[in-house]
């Protein structure tokens, strides 16, 4: 792990750290007065507090506040994983060091920021490498340079047009993987990722986790193989598959779920997009995550675009 | 991520917290008399403290006091990563839920815990599933068996002898990695095992960090590939390769290092294992870990067996 994810770490513990220190001197300071606050000697988070503590689960997560940080926002069902977390602009990513590549990053679209703005070029935006990322783990430029294979963007560039600078962000090589160009990366996943943005024209709140994934195939001796090739001095890994989960959120607060698998190939402009849905499990068992884990599948009225009855 | 891995991580935080939220009342009780403790309002992690904070890197990372827990011995050179770390009674493993086999496993070996204990019976130990892991992700007996491959330990059952149940938590599914069984498992990595518990007859403290890898090999296109064997209905990953890294404290503070990496293969008997040594820094890009990082490779005597000259 680089020194500065170690860092992100130990800030996360500090941050913690504190709030708990400022809880601890706020409730002492109410020691003998305030009615509504326990005496410090009987406060733990283990003990029942009565009253006072909300024991209902709330049937929605609840909107972070306005004034919350965009992560809150983005990460609002839940973390994937813990590894490598990077916060971003817009965006948030977790790295793959051993296959320098992302885990997964998650986005929150909304109608107004996937809206065209005239202040943000595209164009203007250059491939970096993430220097935040361990020389030994960090792709670069020259990795995918005649390898035939593009330099994909996970958080997609069109998602993020806030400002020139947001755009910009995505175009960090720690968010891209090796994407098959032509029928992949240019025509039916960049399909996928405009069906995701014209999602916000219908629902309040759009949630995306896109990543990679190393599926295996069955060979001619019957057992089973993953293989996937390594590009560049870096040994990039070029996924197989990927996958992009979406939770849409309603007006009114309704939920909808989709989740797309893709073969990392090229793929023929007649096949419908919905033809790559698979159940969530499908992608949470091979990606070694749990997706918007907050969430219960109960709480969906729309799976892969079938209306889910309960029983 | 599991459930109980996500525990794990908030008791971690919960524990941090208290911790300093303990200093900051104790610091509080000096506010006005300590003449070495300054005023709380004065302190914090940012504030200059002068003479009171020791500013100098020590040379060597000291050794825990006996009174910390196991996992500060173990971990005395650093975390190779933090993803969904388990902390046993003698060792500490992270789990990569994607391959369902460990990231890592660390150990610390004296003279003391490898030695034969009449008390510990390893034919008593049976393999077990680790039920801490998200049921997706867990490796099952069913899924190695008929496989063809061994349950290899990562952290091995002959270096925790101190008591049935440390020698018991080496069964555990989620310590295995499947291995070749004859020529490997059983022979060539066994040797190296074994000569790991031996360098605790020269030096006071032995600290073992192990993992698979997944290398690739260029294939007739010229291409590299990484190609793979998955088991059993959870797909459980086969490695390519295994590696062993070694750091040796002598009983007057000296350093060695060894690393050691292995191809999952029948390997012959008359192979020396001095032979699989390369350095840390192939095995390091290899898994994507830094490894014993808070360690400069500057202190080590030798290295692989050799002599160090740093000029």
């Amino acid at each position: 792990m680089s020194a500065l994810f170690r860092k992100v770490s130990q800030v996360a513990v500090i941050g913690t750290a504190t709030s708990i220190g400022w809880l601890l001197g706020y409730n002492r300071s109410h020691e003998k007065g305030g009615a509504n606050f326990p005496a410090i000697e009987t406060v733990s988070a283990a003990s029942y507090q009565g009253s006072i503590v909300n024991t209902q689960v709330p049937d929605v997560v609840p909107v972070p506040s306005p004034n919350a940080p965009r992560i809150a926002q983005i990460m609002r069902f839940g973390f994937p994983s813990l590894s490598n977390v990077r916060s971003l602009n817009d965006y948030v990513l977790s790295y793959d060091t051993r296959n320098r590549i992302p885990y997964w990053v998650c986005e929150h679209l909304t109608a107004e920021n996937v809206a065209k703005n005239p202040n943000v070029d595209r164009a203007k935006c250059d491939f970096h490498e993430d220097t935040s990322v361990h020389q030994y783990f960090r792709s670069e430029n020259r990795d995918y340079k005649g390898s035939g294979f593009d330099r994909g963007h996970l958080a997609a560039a069109g998602n993020h047009r806030r400002s020139q600078e947001d755009c910009h962000e995505t175009f960090l090589l720690s968010n891209m993987s090796p994407q098959v160009g032509r029928g992949f990366n240019r025509d039916k996943w960049n399909d996928v990722e405009q069906y995701c943005r014209q999602l916000t024209k219908s629902y309040a709140n759009v949630y995306v986790c896109t990543g990679p994934l190393f599926l295996p195939r069955r060979e001619e001796d019957g057992k089973l193989y993953v293989k996937y090739q390594v590009i560049g001095q870096n040994h990039v890994s070029v996924p197989t598959h990927f996958y992009k989960v979406v939770v849409c959120e309603s007006s009114t607060g309704e939920l909808d779920l989709e989740s797309f698998l893709l073969p990392n190939v090229e793929i023929d402009d007649s096949v419908p997009i919905a033809s790559f849905h698979v159940p969530l499990e499908t992608i949470e068992r091979a990606s070694g995550l749990l997706i918007f884990d907050k969430l219960s599948q109960k709480k969906f009225k729309k799976i892969n675009g079938q209306k889910v009855g309960w029983f």
